[in-house]
C-alpha cells in the first residue's frame, strides 16, 4: 500500500494485554515521531465493540497520525506530541484487509496496518471512517505528581524497564532545587534516605534516584535490577519526602 | 548483493530446532508473501547431507521463491501460496559466502541469505544449482481435520501463540453451520462443553473456541494463557464433538 | 539526520551490562560491516567520565566507523575489521540530541545514534570532537589460545550462543592437522575424550567439538543446550589436550 514508506519498529516488547505499558512506550517516543503514521496495538478487546480509531495530531515537526484501538493506548502520546486536530472511527472496511474465512482476532493485521499504509500513501484521514470528537477518546495526558506544601510527593511506578530501573511519575525538574537526598517510603521496605544523582555508577552500592532519559525520576540500583531488588511493580505507590529547601534556608536547617 | 531489496523480518521467535513451528509460521504468512524471495532457517541438520534448496512458486500476486533447508520447513507454505513450478539444490557454491576457516554450521549466513540476495538481484533460479523435482521435497500441504459422520473431529494442536492461544488444525468453516458450543475432550482435563465465539472478550471467564486470524479454531482463555491453563502443548490431540445440526433438525433435537 | 541510510539491526539480545558479550557480537560480524557506520551500546558507565568515542577503521571493503562507549566494546571488532586510522572523543554536543529536562542515562539515543546519523550523512569524523590516539582506547584485538609444546590448549569460554553452543577462544585451524578427538578437562566434569566433527548431527548423543561459523571451536551437544548440559558459562576455563601428531608419527604412537 505504501512501498516507499520507511518502517521503524519501536518495540515488540510490551507484555501481553498491558495497555498501560504500551501507552507509556508510545508516550516516551512521542516527541520524536512526527511527521509519521504510528500504529500501536495492545488490544485485548479486539473483536468487541471497542472502537478502532485514527487520531491526527498537529505536532511541532509536522503531522502525526496515531492508529489503533480506542482503549487508552494512543491518547497520552497524542497529547504529548501536540494538539489533537481530528479523529475517525475506522468503520469503512474498504480500507481494511479482507481475508476469506479469517476470524476477527487480529485487527493489527486486518485494520490498523492497512489503514496506516493508506495514510502513508496519502489517503486523507476523513476518508477512512466516520468523524469522531477527539475529546471522546479514552484516556488523557499523562499527569505527573508534584510536591505538596510539606514537600511530600505521592508518586506511582509507571514502568520497570529492561534493566530493572523503576520509572516514577515525577518530573526531575519538580524536585526542589538542589535536592541531593530524598526520604523514600514504599510498601515493601523501611523508609530510607536515598541519593539523587545523575548516573547509575554514581549510586555506589545503594539504591537511589536518577533523572532518566524521559526527564522522570527513576529508582535505580547500579548494575542490578532495582524492581526485583526492591520488590516494586508497575502501579505501586511510592512516597518521596523532599526537604523544603526554601524554608530550610530561612530557618538555618 | 541486492542493495535495493526491501528486507522484512517475519519472526525471530521460533524455538530452537522446531522445524514444525517454523513451517507453520511461514504457512500463516504465505498468502501475503508474493512477489518475494523468502529465506527460512530452522536447520538442525545443517552441515549434513540434508539438501539446501530453493523452490519457485507461481502465486496469485507474482512469483515467490522459498530458500532454506529441505526438511519440511518450506513446503506447507509453498503449497498454500500457489503451484510449485520448479526447484533446485543449492550445490553451486559460486553463489555462496565463502569465509576462510569458517565451519559449516551457519548455512543461513553462508548459503541461504546470499542465494536469496542473488535471486532478489535478478539471478535466475536455474543458475543456482542442480534441478530437482519439486514433488521430491520433504513435506506436503497442511491438512486440516474435518468432522466425521458423527460430527466428531480428531484435531491436533498446531501451535501455542505468544498469548497462549491454542491453534488447532480445524478450519472454522468446517464446523457445522450455526455451531454455538462444542464438547471438548483433551488428555489433560474432563470433557467440557465450550462456546464458539468471535472474540476473546466474549468468552467470559471460561475457555472456549475462537476462529482465529488464519481461519482456524483456537482454544482460548480471555486475557490468560490457555496453553498453560489447560496443559496443552503443540502436537497434543484434542477431540471436538459437534452437534450434527442436519440430523438434529430432522429429529427435532 | 540521514534519511537515505539503510539501517540494519545486528542484535538486541546482549545481556544487561555485559560489555564482553557485546564486544564479541560485534567482533563476529566485523568482517561483514564495512563500508558502514556501526553504533554499539552496552554502557553501564553512562553518565560518568568514561569516554564516548568514534573510531575510524580502514577495512578491505571501505571505511568503517564504530561509535559507542570507550569501555572495550568497540576495539576487538575494530582490529578485526582493519587498521585503526583515527578516533575522536564525542565532546562537541552540537552533534548530539538535546532534549530539555532529560537525564544523562541514554547516550545511545542522545549521543551515539545522532553522531552516527551525522557520519552517515557525510560529516567528517574530525568535526565531531577532540582527536584521540586510537592506541589509548580501552581493549585490544581478540587473542586466541594455541597449543603449547605438549599439545595442551588453555582455553576460555567466550560465549554461549542461543542454541547453547559453547564457543571457545580456539581457532579450529590451530588444532594439529588431522585431529579427530581431543581430551577435554573442565571444572565441572570428569576428563573425557570428545570428537571433533563438522556438524552437530555428526556428534551423535555425546558432546563434542565443532568448528563454528566464526572459525572457532565450539563445544556442542546435538539438539540440546551444551552450556546447561555441561555446566559451562562465559569466562569459564577449559583445557583441550591434543595429540602431538608430529611426535606421534615419529614415535609410532
Amino acid at each position: 500500500m505504501a512501498p516507499d514508506a520507511t518502517v521503524i519498529h519501536l518495540t515488540h516488547g510490551i507484555a501481553r494485554h498491558d495497555v498501560r505499558a504500551g501507552s507509556l512506550a508510545l508516550w516516551r517516543v512521542a516527541p520524536h515521531l512526527a511527521p509519521a503514521v504510528a500504529v500501536a496495538v495492545v488490544d485485548p478487546g479486539v473483536g468487541t465493540g471497542r472502537r478502532a480509531v485514527a487520531v491526527e495530531v498537529a505536532a511541532a515537526d509536522g503531522d502525526l497520525v496515531l492508529v489503533g484501538p480506542d482503549n487508552g493506548l494512543l491518547v497520552p502520546a497524542a497529547h504529548r506530541a501536540g494538539a489533537l486536530r481530528r479523529a475517525v472511527v475506522l468503520d469503512d472496511d474498504r480500507w481494511h484487509l479482507r481475508q476469506e474465512g479469517a476470524g476477527a482476532t487480529f485487527a493489527g493485521r486486518d485494520i490498523f496496518a492497512p489503514v496506516a499504509g493508506h495514510l502513508a500513501a496519502g489517503v486523507d484521514l476523513s476518508l477512512l471512517g466516520s468523524p469522531l470528537d477527539p475529546s471522546s477518546l479514552v484516556g488523557g495526558p499523562l499527569r505527573t505528581a508534584v510536591p505538596d506544601a510539606t514537600g511530600r510527593i505521592d508518586a506511582t511506578v509507571l514502568w520497570i524497564d529492561h534493566f530493572g530501573n523503576v520509572q516514577l511519575d515525577v518530573a526531575a525538574v519538580d524536585l526542589p532545587s538542589g535536592t541531593a537526598t530524598v526520604r523514600l517510603r514504599t510498601a515493601s521496605s523501611a523508609p530510607a534516605e536515598v541519593a539523587v544523582v545523575s548516573s547509575y555508577a554514581a549510586l555506589g552500592p545503594r539504591p537511589g534516584l536518577v533523572p532518566d532519559s524521559a526527564g522522570l525520576l527513576s529508582l535505580c540500583v547500579d548494575r542490578a535490577h532495582a524492581g526485583s531488588t526492591l520488590g516494586m511493580v508497575a502501579g505501586a505507590k511510592v512516597v518521596l519526602e523532599t526537604a523544603r529547601t526554601d524554608l530550610a534556608g530561612i530557618l538555618g536547617g
